[in-house]
């Protein structure tokens, strides 16, 4: 059986936050297999967790266990949640975090965690990281049926409209929805649909925020000068504005959220 | 057994030296299964990094063998030591480093590590961490009995006094002993102890550095307003100063050692 | 069998790039011990890494599968590559990377990687990271024969020149290869030259960059006062410019590529 647990927080790797989860999970299951996701998603930065998960979920075995830990609600009413999909399990706080993955690979059941043997037998209101979500996690490698002992079913998880995009008379619009730490910018385009519009090799135009930029299609970064601009799509489908050796966001001034255009300029 | 081995150093994690300990750990003992604590300790801060162990060792399975390696004195008379306390074993330098974990735990018995069959064939005088300290916890997490072989009993480790507060005319008088990546200021007070003194939705009066703060103690974060104050019971047992959403250390100006007094306006 | 892989990259930890080669690795050999030697390598510095691989492969058990991907030519003709040395196999593009260490260990095979079963179905041409160095080397440990099937010998691999030295007229003449994250300043020149040139607790002139100082060759940095200046041989064979709890590099203004000198003032 899968014993993958990943591990998603705005904590960084600091403070002994994610290591006490660690030591909790393997003081449960010690044949875990703990993988970091990131512990660097902006502090409390929910929708950008919820991408980053999203993006990345679907690369591990089945099995595995996705637990998030972005929770600027910790000790309020919100719920703590487990999540059965089609081929994961996801653990987390009821705001929207886990849903856009686990609607992405096909919902299954999501449960309240109430059951307070996947608790630790103290429950500090202002870490459920290391209390709730890391003991029900551990509790849910050890047998994957226990997941229905976690607690009563939820029928109105807290969901985050996942980025959207449109076309309109040929033009491809959406939003940038992530920076990585090159500082190419992605969008809520996916590659196919500028790959239909525009074709590889075949030049565009894209206005993001209030820049105009004429550009290419091309498939890697290489492709192009250093120092130029190129459309190219991401290694998550996505078509993504990137500067060939250089930080396409500074250059153009470009911040998550900005509304993207693209079109053929065939 | 227990095959769980923690590293808490200096080093970040830019440089090779956390993999180049990892390496000789997995040579001797293939099975370990490594737990980063944490590598941002500041430079030196031997005081900062016995806090950190101390916050965080409880949480792993007993016999877990936790590495510490902030060590300005590598390579001259200061011992390299191994602990047995009641559940745990620490390995690293005779600096004070271990022993306010080791304390707290239950002292067995410490010992310093001389037996060269604990150590690689080459030491090099730099670098303790990989040529000492890996090797002597990977043959440790082999066979626990082994602990016994690393060397002589040692009588006088050197010990850091732990943080102290005390209690006078209803005052809780501590210290800022951390300041995390949050800006959350932890005190040397228990959170029993403003339990007792405040209540819980109870006002009360902060003196930290030279800033006075009202606020009262709550069970949460969002139990207040974003950006207001409040004072609430870390994850770790001690009373905490934090801002909703904010960076209290930041904006009240508060450093660790900063004194810190707490009374009740009820 | 060793079922250890290392992996160092450029991508940081803050996107889902590493993570998404760790979930694929464990897709695909659920029983991989997958070690992070950095992910902070300067962006597109092959050098860099080259020597970081260096320096610490050797740390490893036999048969470790070491996975560099500093890949600044992804999507282009450059090759993937899998490489079987005497102890150990190495994976990543053909851009020199990773022939520093392979030279050093002892090369016994360069293969190209073109077995599409040593890949994921859809290969991105942005990330071979995810999408074929990872499947490889997982493959790899599973079956350390695997290899002869990843695809032809390659007979001209790319190979960075090493860091090099001479000594003329009694004057070590070497360079700047790496600065810590300590400031410490590495140097090309192997510890053991100074060592016959100067001898331990002999006085001896540096010339780097443009600064020129007088110190001695010691074995450890507390072997001089707080802020004073030292020779050291450092934990990897090479002659380190240090200051004992400070910062050599910045308070010398020196950089990676500095031409250094060093000669003995007996």
């Amino acid at each position: 059986m899968n014993k993958v647990i990943t591990l998603l927080t705005d904590f960084g790797l600091r403070d002994p936050y994610v290591a006490s989860m660690k030591g909790v999970i393997l003081s449960i299951n010690p044949s875990a297999v703990i993988v970091d996701l990131s512990h660097e998603v902006a502090r409390h930065d929910v929708k950008a967790a919820a991408l980053l998960l999203w993006a990345s979920y679907r690369f591990f075995p089945e099995g595995t266990i996705h637990v998030v830990v972005v929770d600027p609600g910790v000790g309020t009413a919100r719920r703590p949640l487990a999540i059965k999909t089609k081929r994961y399990f996801f653990v987390g706080p009821d705001n929207g975090v886990l849903m856009m993955a686990a609607l992405d690979d096909g919902l299954m059941e999501v449960r309240e965690i109430t059951n307070p043997s996947f608790m630790l037998s103290i429950v500090s209101p202002t870490f459920h990281g290391r209390d709730v979500f890391a003991p029900t996690a551990a509790k849910i490698s050890l047998h994957h049926n226990a997941f229905k002992e976690v607690g009563p079913c939820v029928k109105d998880p807290v969901s985050l409209s996942p980025p959207t995009y449109s076309i309109k008379n040929h033009v491809a619009i959406g939003e940038v929805i992530h920076i990585d730490i090159f500082g190419n910018i992605v969008t809520s385009i996916p590659s196919r649909v500028v790959e239909e519009l525009v074709g590889y090799g075949g030049k565009c135009e894209i206005k993001v925020g209030i820049k105009r930029i004429e550009t290419k299609l091309v498939k890697a970064y290489a492709e192009v000068k250093e120092g130029e601009t190129l459309l190219v799509p991401d290694s998550f489908g996505l078509a993504e504005i990137a500067i060939n050796k250089g930080d396409a966001a500074s250059f153009y001034n470009v911040k998550v959220g900005d509304r993207v255009e693209i079109k053929s300029l065939a």
